[in-house]
């Protein structure tokens, strides 16, 4: 942590960032991140809510807490713009925002200290191993983007389809395309909800075409990103074997 | 773009063609294809049924530019027939069709417009991807041929199954093998929308061992594209190496 | 097809082996063929019903066709014991048997005519890469077996877990174990008609454990037959440039 | 099995434990898993509601020859706090427990019996092939590590918007987080049930969004494991060919 920067730095700087990155800091914050996430969850739960007193209380501490934590990160840092402005800058301000100002309906934004999350996994294996996975992706984002624009195409031409079909028989659920396109998405996931199908004959033989097509379709980037993260693995170990026989 | 042919053409013919070959008449189009899509969309929303008449203008104008613009495409072309008979000639006839034949219920072919998108993607990176997918595919050609003809024969006979186990029990849903089709394929594909399920044991147990066949027999072709289109990419890699190499 | 057997054969049989193993002959078949699964189909529906009279007769003269196809087939065998006991011989013996036997309920085996279907595909490329693709599996055969295996541990115990939290509070759908199985086969296999599904909040967190791992196991297979069948294409290609090489 | 332990074994011991490691006794055993495994799934059927006495009865009898097998494993045991504290040993324990103690609702875990099945896979092919597995997808331990994660993050996300678009319109589907975390896992596994789906239009729009993304991200542990089982096979296939050109 010793570099240029910290010539700017007053001793009480230097100390407490030396407390702020040391291990005893951020496993409370960890806590604190955990607890934070777990809270938000049962504070929506009907049956606690004699305890919202409770919870409120708890909120305001936890504002207090990650405000706290948020302004020592600015004092100590060497560059101040260079924090503020980073990814845990911006997330850690996202974290304390949404309390702090009064806007109704802004508060339920507290889902966002869940980015804070991220804190936890900084500078672990987890973040290996999803930049390693970001990089084998990055090697097949042509056929992703191309896959995506043919599912978009699909979804579109299968609510028109289906609208086209079902848009007498049933108003309510394919009176329109965008109502349609909900039918298209729940059905081409396959997670086929049940709340909207097809009932005329010509509905269904075109849904049968679509489905079996479409479900297929839209399956593909999940196999490529596995297959892709396969390979990725392979080449490494090759390359890992190759550093042992040097 | 200056071949044999352009020896027939005259010099405004020429002008002309650099005009519609060029980046800016090309923007416009493809602005106007999203416009067209969009308001299709839109124009199916109940909501707005109160600017019917709005829609009725923008469709007229629509089909006023994309008409001009295809008498214009036939002006410029050396050679008409070959424009006409291309696969963007028939595209454009077929975008401007629907509006001008004035037979009810025709109109609805609009949505064919929709095919115009594929100029949008005209001489991009993703028609390359789609070509070298399409390349890579051919190779699983014979594979997937096979896969097909199983999962058809596959759901004939589930159909045929469970039309034999449930026809008595529940007429209306399985009362005749046309019908059981529409379960065995919402089934199949895992859509499961639970309009239309097994309730006699006897086809609820053929149901069990139908699905866990059939839904994984089903999902083979998917793997099967996702795995080529990886290999095809390790193969190209390799490629590129090779050729960096020397 | 002059081999040994063909010594025991008399001059008319030796001319009707030619005729029926001939494109003709063939052609007509598998015409029939095809002709009695549309027929079998449209015969269940409904709306067919006052033709029933029509369909018997049709029924009829395919049973008479294809019992003298199968005798002709007897007949121009070299050796007949040989024919009546192989796979073609036993599939056109059960296309006739359930329309010759009178039990009732019996009939509906009629959908065996559908086996001779593979008539069709006899000595394609069909039949060919089928038998590359079951060359493939066999070595991955060990694999596909312990995963059968592991599946059907794990619907039992997700049925007898599922029971355990919702038998008291939904007797009629997870009264019992076999009733429970039907909910886990249909949500392992993420087909999820919606008849059945837990109510009771440790039922719920059950099932949100057992989908997670579940799903993913039952789904394995079907990869695992893609990911082999793209291998094996792979070291065929490589197998056909080395003989180009040579 | 001879070896520095058997040392300690007397002579009775020793052929007690060759007739409990011989095939007949196993097979014994193995058949009765399997038939307790089955009277456990029909002992639920309300149709065998009357026979109750004889389940009971055969309940007993599995117990003691359970407890007479478990005492007979750890007398002819070289060292008896090994084999009660090997994996086995457990399983045999907690196979019998469940009925010898007598608190109510604490006989369910019977079920445990069925955990005795990984005995009849004991030194096979199976458990040969499950090994296999196990090493293959540990060199995929950081990918499957990371995909948990982020899918964990993903289902908690999607909980969170969906609650907070719903929980309005629908306050006992969408009330609490945990209640939409139901929603997250049957929509995100594409089971859907459809006893809970979105009906505003801003949690269709959430949904969409969340459906596209998320099923393919769940789906790809799936795929990955499927991929590297089929990477260990070529790999091991490979070291069969190299040791068969030595």
């Amino acid at each position: 942590m010793l570099n240029d920067y910290n010539e700017g730095q007053s001793n009480l700087q230097k100390k407490l960032e030396e407390i702020v990155e040391g291990p005893v800091f951020s496993g409370i914050i960890q806590f604190l991140i955990l607890a934070a996430a777990v809270t938000f969850v049962l504070e929506t739960e009907e049956a606690f809510d004699e305890y919202k007193i409770y919870f409120d209380i708890v909120d305001w501490v936890f504002l207090v807490l990650f405000s706290a934590e948020y302004i020592l990160r600015i004092y100590v840092a060497p560059v101040k713009k260079e924090f503020i402005f980073s990814f845990f800058g911006i997330i850690d301000l996202l974290a304390i925002l949404p309390s702090l100002v009064l806007i109704p309906g802004f508060r339920v934004l507290r889902v966002l200290r869940f980015l804070r999350i991220f804190r936890i996994f900084k500078a672990t294996r987890f973040i290996l191993a999803v930049d390693r996975m970001i990089e084998a992706l990055s090697g097949v984002k042509r056929e992703l983007l191309a896959l995506v624009i043919l599912s978009a195409l699909f979804v579109y031409l299968a609510a028109c389809g289906i609208w086209y079909f079902e848009r007498f028989e049933q108003p309510e659920a394919f009176g329109s395309i965008p109502d349609a396109m909900w039918w298209a998405i729940v059905t081409l996931t396959t997670i086929g909800y049940g709340d909207v199908y097809p009932e005329t004959a010509g509905g269904k033989i075109f849904t049968a075409v679509v489905a079996l097509v479409g479900v297929g379709l839209i399956a593909i980037p999940s196999g490529l990103l596995a297959s892709v993260l396969t390979e990725a693995r392979v080449e490494e170990d090759e390359k890992d074997e190759e550093e042992d026989e040097k």
